[in-house]
């Protein structure tokens, strides 16, 4: 298993990681196989979406913002039930394919992820499974 | 492949099965690989979240019921259409690392079974696969 | 990895691509593992739901269509960011565990590819995992 470090910065941010899992992939020099992208936190997520226009991001935070609001009245003590909400929405893990040693995207996907809790130091966990 | 059961007492309802799971990838006895936890159910589904506070599921699931609402006017004759939304939003598998015999989550996080439709008796499928 | 196409035929549309996928895994004679679905699209996802009756998936489509209308304001000039913020609710990869040579699907299981930007030429990855 590999780690990655993420800061964020914002309450609420999609983070790029694509470049980080890339390197990880290719240090571990596997020609074809499965990236397993894991969040062990419960105030985060993962996906997958467009990489090349940052509107699309913002767009989706502001989205998801309007149907799970911050304010919105919500038993559990700490206040940030909205993110738990936002977490499962998007997602705990994605599998992206490996092919001649590379990750398999496609041409406008970037792999994010997603904080709806920041600012935050986070983790990400990477396993890659053989085929 | 090996097969979980889980009783639900609610029609809406987020049980644990995290300890379950934990056991059989103890009984299977991997050092290092994946667990793939399959929801077989339509208006049922699976996701990870915090596992301290119950409130935070009760909030998940309040809040997925003011989303979408079973009383709204659907076209499945069924009457049961919400079910089958939440189901698609919150997904049918989940991906867990095995590292060192063991489940890797998070501090916070335990896996959960969605009961969208209940009560029912409901099945849940493991995969564990090596690497 | 295997290739499927997909031509949809409307904005947003729900294709059942399950014998599709049963036809690839056949084709690959696996005794026992797992087939990961992968949409390599930002404006499309994948979901598995019911394969019965044709009303629950527009029932789907229809409310995701009220949660995430594409009249709303958004900032990507592109227009279809609605789009983008659906594929990232449904997800962009699936888990399928194969077992005695053939997928492990529920009864009223069906793989669909979830158009939402569409009439498009689209492309499914498949990766097939021994275990």
């Amino acid at each position: 298993m590999r780690r990655l470090e993420v800061k964020t910065r914002e309450r609420t941010q999609f983070v790029d990681i694509t470049a980080q899992v890339r390197e990880v992939v290719s240090d571990e020099n596997i020609v074809s196989g499965l990236c397993v992208v894991f969040c062990p936190h419960t105030t985060a997520g993962l996906t997958i979406n467009e990489n090349a226009d940052p509107s699309v991001c913002r767009d989706i935070l502001a989205h998801l913002e309007g149907l799970v609001p911050q304010s919105r009245k919500f038993t559990h003590s700490e206040g940030n039930s909205d993110a738990h909400i936002k977490a499962s929405m998007m997602g705990s893990s994605l599998n992206v394919i490996i092919e001649n040693k590379k990750l398999v995207l496609g041409t406008w996907q970037g792999i994010y992820f997603c904080e709806f809790d920041g600012p935050r130091q986070r983790k990400i966990y990477l396993k890659i499974i053989k085929d």
